[in-house]
């Protein structure tokens, strides 16, 4: 009989209940033992809970009963989760978090305290919700040195991005459509709509890829705030939609580039089919070339099922998965992991011709003009021309006021 | 360090020998131990190999050296293949191996071997390929029950259909530019066209969801051999494309239906936009909802990664893994597993006029008129409804041609 406590009984946390409640026989079948709540701790009052016995508000209780062998976070940011995982995890006891802020930023150090107390730190539904992704990569593409990760990995941008292609909506008319159907945050939808929670699940994968902590900071980050009803127009004339790219690239002698941005999708490639909620990833493996996870990004049961997998896999393996998922600890760098690399981009420019931004950006068209501007699609551009382009466009009295690179096609 | 053995040199094994030499200090690092190759067993002359001294004839060399710890199994069939990894299993060695017909057939026997001489008996590759699938399905959705799988799972056919349908062609055509570039046997390409490969899959990924050993003999099978140029056409037409699906569901009370075969797929649904060698595995867990994992099907580097990826869990967790990748034997059922659910349908019948089929078929309408029939599409209809309709076309003097199911839009 193995007993876990969980930690903040909010979504995640009740649906990990729920879970190992419904599916009780086939959790406990694969943990080789059956597994049992012991306590709750949550501040809130639960006593007309039907489970209200186990609710507690002190945590030391746990780190007081021998009993519990694995514990699950589902508080959420660093506050007090931070401090929790680490006495849990120097204590010998296994931890299992959907908390992306706090691997994030405090993975490299739980990692190796996990090693160290010969435990388990598990965060499979940190990234993807339900969708398995952590656990694929670096158990399944274990024979492959992973040279890149490009996903859709907020389910919140994604249903609204869907809902202002397919009804030509503005970003303000969709992000209260969201907001009314609890997808995005009432108060302040800013981590959603401006690539923060994006940007912790590309620290979390690039970490894991590159083998030290990656920093959110580092991670050059735009949200979808500036996407108007044209720019989804102009994307479907060049047969692409908008969608929010979380990308890590390896490059020569271990370099690493990464970043949070709007991108023209072209159709034909695999993510431009990913709607509404769902997440998809594409990871590619030296040997292995493309492969993509897909499933719903968030979601009470699903990313409580993710947990509750990881429950299994530390009741099973413990110590052992940190010979694959593990990450030395390394400073920030100073400035932007940016992307050298030449692409296609859509850039919208107000305030000067259309024969100027062809002047200015070069190889290209132009897509849409505005009666102020223009859209622009340049055949090929990188970071220092786009720059430059900018200044001079600024030089001319204009402005630019989006710019979206464009992924290649395959895959 | 860990010595291993590789049975058969062919595609497969000589790409496990390559992974292993190219990605050796990620693998070993993960392992847990360096990992090496001690025999590789293969009745052709590899004298100038530059391995050539690790190459040997007789099988029980391997058998007696109690330093060969796993043994990768890519001979294929059944003939020698079963046999050998019998005696490894009962010597307590682990075997990892990308042989489906093998575990389509002996799967429960040589689980149940495994689990009983404490080593591990694992098959990451015989679906899929290199694309995770066997151990997200019993690892990352330890919590969930799995009610249905459905996917493209042959690459050959998915590359043939996509042909036909991007160039117009007919079967015959696409058959013998799979051929020429090496994705279809030449002698003899019914494995793959005629479904026989991908029913071996979807029975190895049935027996895994059921818990029980499913039969390919079970499973109804049908290949791609009767789509025609006009069927292609016809799918455009109704928003859809022609994927061979492989398929199975749980019902009510343990029951379950599974099948191969070509149905229409609605282009807003995530398998429509699978191409080429591409395949792609939708699983549906009753707490995570729908996931796919995308990937390349086949090739030797990806499968032979999975196979590697395979010998690391094999190493670092034995038999541990058999408490979740697990099934009993059965014995084959009388009759098949087919789905009485209720669907819509495409037809295509010759020697009956269009009004004729419409008075047959019922709700629908004709799709396409040919010069001696029509195709037509049902709304919806069972088994039962078609096997009527078939003896009253048949009865008129005219016969049903093909038919195809429509997958639902979702996904």
């Amino acid at each position: 009989m193995a007993k876990i406590a969980i930690l903040g009984f909010g979504t995640v946390g009740s649906g990990v209940y729920e879970v190992l409640c419904r599916n009780a026989a086939g959790v406990s079948h694969r943990a080789g033992e059956p597994v049992e709540v012991k306590y709750i701790l949550d501040p809130k009052d639960f006593s007309d809970h039907p489970a209200a016995k186990l609710f507690i508000k002190n945590f030391d209780a746990i780190l007081e009963d021998p009993e519990v062998k694995v514990v699950v976070e589902t508080i959420g940011g660093t506050r007090f989760a931070y401090p929790y995982v680490k006495a849990c995890l120097e204590s010998g006891r296994s931890v299992c978090t959907s908390n992306k802020e706090m691997v994030a930023t405090y993975g490299a150090e739980l990692l190796a305290l996990a090693k160290a107390h010969n435990c388990a730190f598990l965060f499979e539904a940190s990234v993807g919700g339900g969708t398995p992704i952590i656990t694929p990569m670096h158990q399944c593409l274990a024979a492959n040195v992973i040279t890149e990760v490009e996903g859709i990995v907020n389910g919140t941008t994604n249903f609204m991005l869907t809902k202002m292609a397919r009804e030509d909506l503005g970003f303000d008319e969709a992000l209260k459509i969201a907001q009314e159907l609890g997808y995005a945050e009432t108060r302040d939808p800013g981590d959603d709509v401006d690539g923060r929670d994006a940007c912790r699940k590309i620290a979390i994968l690039s970490s894991l890829v590159c083998g030290h902590q990656i920093y959110p900071q580092n991670i050059p980050t735009r949200g979808i705030r500036d996407i108007t009803v044209d720019d989804v127009a102009a994307a479907e004339k060049l047969g692409c939609v908008i969608k929010l790219i979380a990308w890590m690239k390896r490059g020569e002698e271990g370099s690493v580039a990464a970043g949070v941005e709007p991108c023209l999708v072209p159709k034909a490639n695999q993510l431009a089919g990913v709607d509404d909620v769902f997440n998809a990833v594409l990871v590619k493996g030296d040997m292995l070339g493309d492969v993509v996870f897909y499933g719903k990004g968030a979601g009470k049961l699903p990313t409580a099922s993710a947990v509750v997998a990881d429950v299994v896999d530390a009741l099973k393996n413990g110590v052992k998965v940190h010979d694959s998922l593990f990450w030395q600890p390394a400073e920030p760098v100073e400035g932007m992991l940016t992307d050298p690399a030449p692409a296609a981009y859509y850039v919208r420019v107000e305030g000067i011709a259309p024969a100027v931004a062809e002047a200015i950006y070069g190889k290209g068209h132009v897509v849409e003009e505005h009666f102020d501007g223009c859209s622009y699609f340049v055949d090929s551009a990188d970071g220092k021309a786009l720059a430059e382009a900018a200044r001079k466009v600024e030089a001319m009295g204009g402005s630019v006021k989006l710019v979206l690179r464009r992924l290649p096609e395959d895959v």
